[in-house]
C-alpha cells in the first residue's frame, strides 16, 4: 500500500514540477494586480488560476492566491522569492510562494472513533490528497492496525489530563522528528495546552462535531437532541487558544427528525464529520485557505 | 383576489368534508394502535394515513396520528368523541380530533421586512395553504397595500417598549373579535410578553433568522458575518416565554463564503425564512406537529 | 476483524432476538390497519414502528409496514404465519413476515473502483449495516487484499462479453453455495444476462453514475461534463432488465461547476455513489422497500 | 410601486456611477492577466473583482472578468474601448466593457402559471434585481393586474401555433420599442421560432421544470413521478434552436418520495423553479456568465 502511494505521490511531483502558488495580503489600493501579474509575466511564469479578495472597497485588506507554471520552477526558487521583494515593500505585504511539489508533511492524531482518520487515508490511497502523512499519534491503540498496515509509523502515547505537559513533550518531539507542516485532529479528543497550540498557527485543523458556534464543548450530538434540532452539523476550524472559536474552513449539514435519537445522530453525523475535515485538509494543502481577523478567505 | 381565495377554502372545505384527523399521545404500551384502528374502522372511517412515534420502547411516551375519510363527518363529529372517551380512558390518553373541513384561522404579525408576509400570503393565493388569514396586524404601515389589495384587513399597531401593555391589550381583542386559530410571527420584531405567550401555548409560531441555537438573540447576520461561518440558516419554533427557546419546528440552511458582507447574508437568508416559516405553518395548520418535552415530532 | 464483526452479528441478533417486521400490500379497503393491528396484538407483539401508504384514495394499492416486539418470537414464527393466513384471504394480501436475527447475507460484486465496496466494508464493521457480507466476486484482483484482510471470502472471476455465460455459471453457483440474499453491485462494470437478473428479482441493487434518467448507459460523467450541467448525482436501483431503468431506490446530488473537468466529477462523484448506495443497501436491509409499477416506496 | 422602484434604480446608478466590468476570451497563452491589469490600472481603475478560467491549461480557451472602479467613467467610456483595441488585437481577444449604470432593460414573457414572474417581481422590488423591467407579454390575462399594479406595462398577445408568426412579429415590434436587451422566459410555455431565438443569442433565459437533460420536453413532473425519481430538479439555461439543449446557467433539485403525487411535485417544484431562474437572472444581469460551446462559465 504504502508503495502505491509513494508511486502516486512521486507522479504527482512529476506533473507538478513547474507549479507554484504566491499568496499575498495588502493593504488594498490600485495596481496590485498588475504589479504582480507583470512580475509573474516576466519570470516566465504563467498564471493558471487566479483569485482575489477585498474586504471593504476602501481601506480595507486585499488578497490575491496565483497559481502558475513555470518551467524549471525549482531551479528558480531562490531568484523568485528575491526579486519579489522589491514588489513586497512597495504594497507593504505578507506573501508567501509556495511549490506544489514541495509535498507538505502531515501527522493525523487520533483517538478511539476512526472515521475521520480512515477517509483522510482512504482520500489520500486513493490519490486525491497531495500530502505525505508521516504518522499517526493516539492516545488508544483500535487505530494501530490499519495504519501499520498502509506503511504509517503509528504511535501510541496514553493521555490524560494529569500527564499533558509529558504528553504534548514527547508529541512535539514527534512533530520535530518529522518536520511536520500540517497537524490534523481527526476527533483526537484531548486538550491541547496553550503552548501547543500557540508554536503552531493556523497549522492545527480540528474537526468539531456541531455547526459552531451551536453546540461548543462537549457532547454536542446529546445537547442537540435534547434541544430538538432539525439539522445537525459539523465544522473544521484552525485550533486557537478559544475553545471551539477558532476560524472555520468548512461546514456542513444534514437533516434529521424526531424519530433520530442521540445515538442516530452521531451515526448521521459521522458522513458530514468526514467530508467536512477531507476537505478543510484537501484545501489547507493546496495552500486556499487565508486567515484574516479570526474568519477564514477560501480561494476554493 | 380575496373572491378567488375564498373560492379555494370552498373547493377545500367541499373536497375535505369527510376529512379528519385524530392526534394522540399516552403511555406506551400494547394494543394501542389496534384499539384505535378498530374504533375508527367500525365508525365507518377509512384510514387514509397513519405515522406513529415512541419516545422509548420501554416505558416511554407513545404517539400517534390517523388521517381518515368518513361519510358524513360533520354529523358524526360529537358521537366520534363520545365513543372515544372510553378508549381515552384505558390508555390514559390525551387526545383530539380536528376535521379538515373546519379551516383555522390565522392572525399574521409583521413589522416592516415584508419578505415573510408575502411568501405567505403567496402561498395562501395558490391554494397551498388550506387557512383563512382573517387579519394582518403590524407596528408598521409597510405592508398595508398589498394586505388590503387582497381583502385581508390590516390593523396598524404601533409598537415600543413603553406601551407594550396597551398595544398587546388591543392585539388581545382583534385576535378574540376575529376567532384566531394560530398567530404568525412572520419577522414582527416586538418581544411579547409572558402573559401573551402563556395565552397561546403552542399556537403562536416565529421564524428566527438563524440556525438556533447559533445566534440567540438580535442581529444574528451581523454575528454570522463576524464569526465566519460557512452556513446561515433560519428557524421556526413555537414561542415560549425563554427567548428563541421554543420547540422547533423546522430549521434549513444555505451556504456563504468570505465574499458575502453582512448585508448578503441579510438577502441571502430571506429565502431561507421565507421557506422555513412556510413549510412549519402547512404542517401546523395540516395538525402534523406535536410538542412534547419542548421538543417536536412533525408526522410529515 | 471478522470477529469483531461477528461479534457485531451476534451483539445484534442478541439485541433483536424478539424483533419482526411484517409488510403487507393490498388492494385498498377499509378495516386493514385494524385487522393487521389486532392480530398482532393478540398474538403478544407490541407495533413499535408502522407506516402505510396508498397509491390512490379510491381502488389504489395500499401498503403497510409494521415492526414490532415479540416475546420469543423465534418460537412463534411458523404460528404467526400460519395464522395469518386467514387476514391475508380476507384482503387478498401479498404479504411477509421478516425477522430481524435471520441476518440477511451479502454478496457484493466490484470491478476496479473500489469506494464503493470500501464504504460498505466500512459501515459494516461499524456495525451499521446488519448483514453478513458472505463474498466479494470481482472481474479484477483490486479489491482482493482489502477483502481479505477482512475475513471475507473473495472469488477473482475474470469477465468478457464472450465468456458471459460461464462467468455467470460460476456466479451463481457461489450464489447458491453461500445461500445469497443480496446482491450488490458496487461498480461492477458488466452487465448481467436476462436469465441472471431474472432469478433475482428485487434482489440486485445497482449504484448508476448519474442522476437518472439523465446519462442512462456508460461514461455519464463525460457526458455530463459535455452537457454542462451544474449538478451532478447517483441512483441506486434494483436492476431489471431494462437497463437503468430499474426501480430508483435513492439518488442525490453535489454541485459542480466550470471549472470542474470531467475527471473532478468522477472524483466528486464517488462520494454521492458511496452515500446513495450504503442508504439503498440499508434500507432494503431493514425490508423498508417495496416494489410497486417499478416505483419504490421506502418507509424509512 | 414604480416610483418605489425608479428610487431603487436611480440610488443604484448613483452607487454605481463608476462601477465597469471587462470581460475576455482569448486564445490561452502568458502574459493575458499582466497585459489587461496593467491596462486598467494605467486607466485609473482599480480592480474589485476578478476571474478567471481556462479550457485548458495548453491550447485552451482562456477566459478572465474584471470588475473595475473608476471615476468618473461615464466620461471614459470611448475612451477605454478605444485604448483596449491594441491589447485585443495582440492577443486575439473577444472582450467587452459594460458599465454597471448602465441598467439593462428586461422583458418578461408568462403565461399563466405565475410563480416564476412573481419572483422576479419580487426580487425586483427589493432591490436585489439591477434591471429596468420593461415590460411583460402575456398570452394570458392572469398576471395583467399584479403587472400594472406595479407600474408596468402588460402586453397581452393571445398566442397558438397557427398564428405564431404573427404573435412573434407583435412581440419582436414591442422588443424594439421598448429597445428590450434581456428576454426572460417564466415558463412562457410556447416554442419560439428560429428566427426568433437565432435574433437574440445569450438572451433569451428560459426555466424548465426538471433537470436537464433529464424530462426534456413537455410534462416533466408526470414523467418524474412515473419513473419514480427521488429529487426533481429545475434549470434555467440561454434559449437555442435545440429544445432543452441550451446551455444551462443554473440548476437545483428537491428531495421527493413515494407519497408525492405529480401535483405534489409541481407544487414542491415552484419553489426551485423561482429560485433557479432568479439566480440564473441575477448572475446574467451582472454580466458573470459566458458561453463557451454550449456550456457556461459562471464567474459568481
Amino acid at each position: 500500500m504504502k508503495t502505491r502511494i509513494e508511486g502516486h505521490l512521486r507522479s504527482f511531483q512529476e506533473n507538478n514540477r513547474n507549479r507554484g502558488r504566491l499568496l499575498v495580503s495588502c493593504p488594498d489600493q490600485p495596481g496590485i494586480v498588475a504589479a504582480v501579474s507583470n512580475f509573474l509575466y516576466e519570470k516566465g511564469a504563467n498564471i493558471v488560476e487566479s483569485s482575489q479578495h477585498s474586504t471593504n472597497p476602501e481601506g480595507g485588506t486585499f488578497f490575491i492566491r496565483f497559481e502558475f507554471e513555470c518551467e524549471n520552477l525549482n531551479e528558480k526558487e531562490a531568484l523568485l522569492e528575491h526579486d519579489f521583494l522589491a514588489i513586497a515593500e512597495r504594497f507593504s505585504m505578507d506573501w508567501k510562494f509556495t511549490y506544489a511539489y514541495k509535498v507538505k508533511k502531515t501527522a493525523i492524531f487520533v483517538s478511539k472513533e476512526l472515521h475521520c482518520l480512515l477517509e483522510l487515508l482512504w482520500e489520500w490511497q486513493s490519490g486525491d490528497f497531495t500530502t505525505d502523512i508521516a504518522l499517526v499519534i493516539s492516545n488508544h491503540e483500535d487505530a494501530k492496525d490499519i495504519v501499520e498496515s498502509m506503511g504509517i509509523p503509528f504511535h501510541y502515547i496514553p493521555a490524560s489530563k494529569e500527564i499533558r505537559k509529558e504528553v504534548e513533550e514527547k508529541q512535539l518531539q514527534l512533530l520535530e522528528d518529522y518536520d511536520i507542516d500540517l497537524i490534523v485532529l481527526a476527533r483526537y479528543m484531548q486538550i491541547l495546552t496553550p503552548d501547543f497550540v500557540t508554536a503552531h498557527p493556523n497549522r492545527i485543523i480540528n474537526i468539531h462535531h456541531s455547526f459552531l458556534p451551536a453546540f461548543i464543548g462537549a457532547r454536542p450530538y446529546e445537547r442537540a437532541y435534547k434541544r430538538g434540532v432539525k439539522l445537525i452539523g459539523a465544522t473544521s476550524h484552525y485550533v486557537t487558544n478559544d475553545l471551539d472559536e477558532g476560524p472555520i474552513i468548512e461546514q456542513d449539514i444534514e437533516r434529521v427528525n424526531h424519530r433520530d435519537s442521540a445515538d442516530d445522530l452521531k451515526k448521521i453525523g459521522r458522513l458530514i464529520e468526514r467530508t467536512v475535515l477531507a476537505r478543510a485538509v484537501k484545501w489547507h494543502l493546496e495552500d486556499r485557505v487565508i486567515v484574516h481577523e479570526n474568519r477564514t478567505i477560501v480561494f476554493n
